[in-house]
């Protein structure tokens, strides 16, 4: 691991000045990691279920952060393509989390597969696939 | 057409009750659809940049507005599958463009592709295709 | 499981006349299926690597398989939507393996996602997820 | 338009043996392609129609020619991300023809969207937006 959870969560925080919008961290590994997001009336569609755009500015994050527990503190790593396929109605009024793991780090690119689920159901209801790109080292911060 | 612009902007606007944080309706014809959003700091990335989620987020409800064109007001139409590819950095502080256009519309799915501008600048910022269910007409409002 | 190993293996065959080119069944589960593709001349890009079609053939029939497992032998099923990965160039005359797994089975909707991988080698060469239209019942077979 | 018609083909031809099987180049422009693929017994599915790998490998190497039209004859380009819609089903017994135009072609990465066809019908097929690797100039043949 290129980062402990405290200076990824620190790094998160300066990223994403609007508080903790984008998601918590929770746990995180050697090429994975896990955010959870608490849901409130903004993020919601008609009947409380929140939104998809929502569910995947999460599992991009997520992704985010299990790229740079790879490749440590790189403010410059954009995502380049998100593929996402919304496989159950999310529960209403549920917090949402999403456990993402790359599954391959290059030079140049990171592709990592994350999976969204209202917290405390077991059956996902969101599955994306997601690649990143990774600037040359003279351009990282 | 089966709604007009005023119908499809009001019914957007009940959908989604924030407010016009989702983008402004600009036209609309058979089988597609123009919006905006005007970015604010809530939607930036560091740099001043509009975000990914923000980006995939416009471009979903332009597919869905342009989905509505062709089926009429039906609010339980949902994504299924999105893919995006982000092709250039958008301008910091410039609103953001959709233009959506229906490939197909069947009985039970409709597949719509987006451009995603900044406003004022011919190359895409992001191109995005996606897929929305169709509920069975005794599910429809 | 809807369908026994050989009654699978059976109906691929005659779904696939012009022999094993799609692949050979190996394993099959409740909603989870492994298969082997032997890599001959026809199949390579010039330095002898299996070529990206052809890694998508076998992830798609491999999906197939997998969800035939959960639903039985529907021969209209189709794919609707492919996304893939490729994350590492395959072993040069290597045969490839692809293991699926559905992520969800509905009543008119299966995703599924598949690691391909070049046999002997652990790390996936591709990745995909895809979606596969189940017809209604009266046009099954 | 970096290379001419003819340079192309003969390009193609030798990067895949096996003859016209991957379809035969018909037009050729600055940053788009079309190509055609005359379909025979080994392409079908039961009913007659092509199979989704067929059409994905044509959509493939089209896009493939639309970049080379805009970066050269670099034979180490290889296709890292592919997405692709199945709208309609293929005519039996047909070609199938796909049209292709770059998105984007960035120094490390190209984007390209195919449009595919049954001969004679105005309706897409299928849509694929795609993404290839471009390896740096020291690797280029």
């Amino acid at each position: 691991m290129k980062v402990t959870f405290e200076e990824l969560n620190r790094f998160l925080q300066d990223q994403f000045p609007q508080g903790a919008a984008y998601g918590s961290l929770q746990k995180l590994g050697d090429g994975w990691a896990e955010m959870t997001l608490d849901v409130d009336d903004g993020h919601l569609r008609p009947g409380g279920t929140v939104s998809g755009p929502v569910m995947m500015g999460l599992a991009d994050v997520t992704v985010y952060a299990a790229l740079l527990s790879k490749i440590g503190l790189v403010p410059l790593a954009v995502t380049t393509n998100l593929n996402i396929n919304f496989l159950r109605k999310p529960q209403a009024h549920t917090p949402i989390r999403a456990k993402a793991t790359m599954l391959k780090v290059g030079r140049t690119m990171g592709v990592g597969e994350v999976f969204v689920y209202s917290e405390g159901v077991d059956e996902p209801v969101a599955h994306s696939t997601m690649t990143y790109s990774i600037p040359p080292e003279k351009y990282q911060n």
